[in-house]
């Protein structure tokens, strides 16, 4: 779920064009009904105690799914040792958001173990070259005038964002909507090209007190399809100039996929600091979600059905 | 592509607990990397002039996939005459996303003949009756007090909805919201849950000129899982009571997923025509989206390229 699931997302959408068999990422409560022995699983919360993913990871090993575990701790190591289940454990002490790296890099390194994907050491130290380039013209201490974060931080008071991804940028899109949803506590929307052009593009045409609340950013790249270059300027120009409240633009850097969509994650997440920052709200608080949790806690008593459940798997 | 991609995923929503194979929705120019000899592509179009199904079909017939296509006529059934692809013929005349039946029902079929789910057939027609239902106590001549649809309608004019679905209403919360967009024509979203009391929650902490502004209609399901139940309500008490514009629901009828899906989606489907209404737009017009592919059509020639990679397939 949420900060853990967005690294499967991101590891398909960055190897997409390199991965040898499908990868699925599963938000709920159990598994769809094809993964079968055949199946490797792997489980990922990075508290350990997300009662989907637990309920999930469960589900797995009862049906001899070959199950590996991710978590900084929590029920997920405490029911992986029991059940003698492979397990990586996580640096702790960190939002789950924050630890997508964490997250990101073993998922790729137990796939290139496994031959899914070919390696990519040099892709993620390029990576971390980018986005430290990208920190460097970006923070703090950096003028607005030369802070392209900031001056998108600013032109977003007050609007609703709305994120155009597609392609390899598609679970950037949704990432960088996540971020401006928890940390700059805004209502926030992403979509997808080309489909969008299918049905969303008619919904720009409500009375413009409606479609001006929302700021358009469109993810770009140099490198980008012709056939997408071609759509977002037009979908720009012919359908959003006239109704969007603004049109703002975020370009991936890097040469590979993954340098690409993860530069796009990580000029989002600046950008919803700021954006936090001029909206004066704590972008670490993270109020709402922990109170759900606790209410389904008490409610369900998920975490005790699946405990009894893993007693019963003991080997 | 739009009401072509989503027969796909309303049929893996509706039967997933019945499918022995995964099924992929594809919504791009190309297929994934891993789709080889060993898959079957169901390429469908109503129109079947999708440029990005026509790209996705040829790449699916060069790499060796076992290839059935659907359509009303266009290019589509063009190829496939050409190439000896097997084509179901689909009346025509209709908008995209009236057809759907006509899309939805014989994928089922071709999926149930291939062995893929059981017979569906009793489901179906049972589905029509529930809808034959829905219709008859929401039509035009029933006065807006009896009439539920009506009623929605009145209660969305001036918001942007937001649909929220789960589980197997999943792909039937995204068919509302294009129906919003598309009949309607006003901005509207859709999330899912759990998924989005991870992140969503979050942002409707915003200040109240901006979240006032989303009318939240909550997908309910009498059947709904106990999980799924206490997430909805708690997420609509704890979260969404003091800052959302208003709270909606819509409940599922009937008693397969396959009908409560299509049920919900039909009362959708009549909601967004008198929200149209309500609205004074012509539920029927689709001029951005044939302004769009006309334009993509002058600047990137994509017809012509597939023409002659089909040219260069021929037997």
């Amino acid at each position: 779920m949420g900060g853990s699931a967005i690294s499967g997302d991101l590891a398909r959408d960055a190897l997409g064009d390199r991965f040898s068999v499908p990868l699925f990422v599963s938000r709920d409560y159990s598994l769809p009904p094809f993964a079968d022995r055949d199946f490797l699983v792997l489980a990922s919360s990075y508290s350990g105690n997300t009662e989907e993913t637990l309920s999930a990871y469960v589900d797995a090993v009862e049906r001899g799914c070959m199950v590996i575990s991710l978590s900084s701790g929590g029920k997920l190591e405490e029911f992986s040792r029991t059940l003698g289940i492979p397990h990586l454990h996580l640096p702790s002490g960190m939002l789950p958001r924050t630890a997508l790296p964490f997250m990101l890099i073993p998922i790729l390194t137990v796939l290139n173990k496994l031959e899914v994907i070919p390696p990519v050491e040099e892709d993620v130290m390029h990576a971390s070259e980018v986005l430290r380039d990208i920190l460097s013209r970006n923070s703090v201490g950096i003028p607005t005038a030369d802070n392209s974060a900031k001056k998108l931080a600013v032109e977003l008071v007050g609007y609703a964002p709305v994120v155009y991804g597609w392609g390899y940028l598609s679970s950037a899109a949704y990432r960088v909507m996540t971020d401006f949803q928890e940390n700059s506590k805004v209502p926030a929307k992403s979509a997808l090209l080309p489909e969008a052009d299918h049905n969303e593009v008619l919904g720009w045409q409500a009375p413009k007190n409606l479609t001006a609340l929302f700021a358009v950013i469109l993810l770009r790249d140099r490198g980008e399809p012709k056939e997408m270059k071609a759509r977002i300027e037009a979908t720009r120009d012919l359908i959003l100039k006239e109704r969007a409240g603004k049109i703002l633009e975020m370009s991936a850097e890097g040469e590979t996929n993954l340098q690409k969509s993860l530069s796009t994650v990580y000029k989002g997440l600046i950008t919803s600091y700021y954006l936090a920052i001029a909206n004066r709200v704590d972008p670490w608080k993270t109020g709402a979600i922990d109170l759900l949790k606790k209410e389904l806690e008490i409610r369900l008593k998920t975490r005790d059905e699946i405990s009894t459940r893993v007693e019963g798997l003991k080997p």
